[in-house]
């Protein structure tokens, strides 16, 4: 029996993912705001998606916009937690890939990217499609432009700790390998992903740090990766 | 004296670029659709941020929409036309870069993504943030998505021209850099695009396709071709 929280019973089963009724809102809004657009979604709309009341909606969500920034912030929080732990593990050099050669620092990176760019492409909406908002500019969205901005930190200290690559400075590196998993949010929008996608822009951020020699094994590494930490 | 085409005289003198009126109205719509969003900018407001009355825009434009088919068009005419011209240049084999080989193949890429890169940053509004708008995607905006869809395919086919990269197949050539591109938006979005960052995409799409060792004559054909065909 699914559990519906504060608020009054709905008005019919829910037929949405989501073990609460909250959690069904948030998949409505996900849906409208990225096929209907943000500005044109009211809270009535997500209500009757959900089939409650928008009185209901309000008993988890006292605006739009919180709704907006709890999407927002799922949309990098798997690749958030994900970075900080193995940024954290290859300081302390533990784990079997913490030998902290380049192969190790590219297979962290690879990692990540390949990590990040999974939960971008598997999550059930799109919703990297509302980062340019300029709603999502605002300070309103401050705590999710500042977890975008520290998994894009951890990109480039990533990227920093591999060896010079020949045409970029290796502050570079970890910023392209960020953009190329960005990008996997329009290829999606453009129904041009497959499920190869995310491996692509984590091997195109390797070979872009002049690793293409030593792909195969940077991948390995990464998997081991991903299994031990994701 | 600047002209103001059909409609009644405006209650000011022109305060932004543009010849005519309908260069003003085009030029106050970029701005408010990309700082405060398209559902969110009423043509009323378009109107009053020219400086001229409602009825007098509708004489340029009959709906929102029109306007924002004008200012998508805008953001690939100047990147098609290019790719356009330097694609049917290299059937011909005219051009003193035509001669065939995977330094002027590269070169056709590294000039295309350069000089739509270009584009993308120098224009005076980053309308590329409107690209992941759910109303860009629909058939009301079709005519745009098939000049997209051209250039990213003379990216995909100037790419296929390149030999094995090691890595990739090289139908990804292309579509790497048209990617790394577009990704041009999201940097300028976040205020962290450098007069070198047009460059810098084009060349990381020439060290995708494992060309990094040549990549300084690649880059003195590419400036050749955009002084030449740009």
């Amino acid at each position: 029996m699914t559990t519906t929280g504060p608020g009054r019973p709905r008005k019919q089963q829910p037929s949405r993912p989501g073990a609460t009724a909250r959690d069904e809102i948030l998949d409505a809004a996900a849906e409208l705001f990225t096929t209907q657009g943000y500005a044109n979604t009211s809270t009535r709309s997500i209500a009757e998606a959900v089939g409650i009341r928008q009185s209901s909606l309000y008993h988890h969500f006292g605006h739009k916009d919180d709704i907006l920034e709890v999407l927002l912030a799922g949309t990098v929080a798997g690749g958030l937690a994900f970075a900080r732990r193995v940024y954290s593990d290859s300081e302390g050099g533990s784990g079997d890939e913490g030998d902290g050669g380049p192969m190790a620092a590219a297979a962290r990176l690879h990692a990540v990217a390949l990590y990040d760019g999974t939960q971008l492409c598997t999550a059930r909406w799109n919703l990297g499609v509302l980062y340019n908002l300029p709603e999502a500019r605002t300070p309103r969205f401050h705590s999710f432009m500042a977890d975008r901005n520290e998994l894009r930190g951890l990109y480039q200290r990533l990227g920093a700790e591999l060896p010079a690559n020949g045409w970029a400075s290796t502050s570079e590196n970890g910023d392209l390998a960020f953009r190329l998993v960005e990008s996997l949010v329009n290829l999606r929008a453009d129904g041009l992903n497959t499920p190869d996608s995310p491996q692509q822009a984590a091997d195109a951020g390797i070979v872009l740090c002049g690793l293409a020699a030593s792909l195969a094994a940077i991948r390995a590494r990464s998997a081991a990766l991903v299994t031990r930490m994701g």
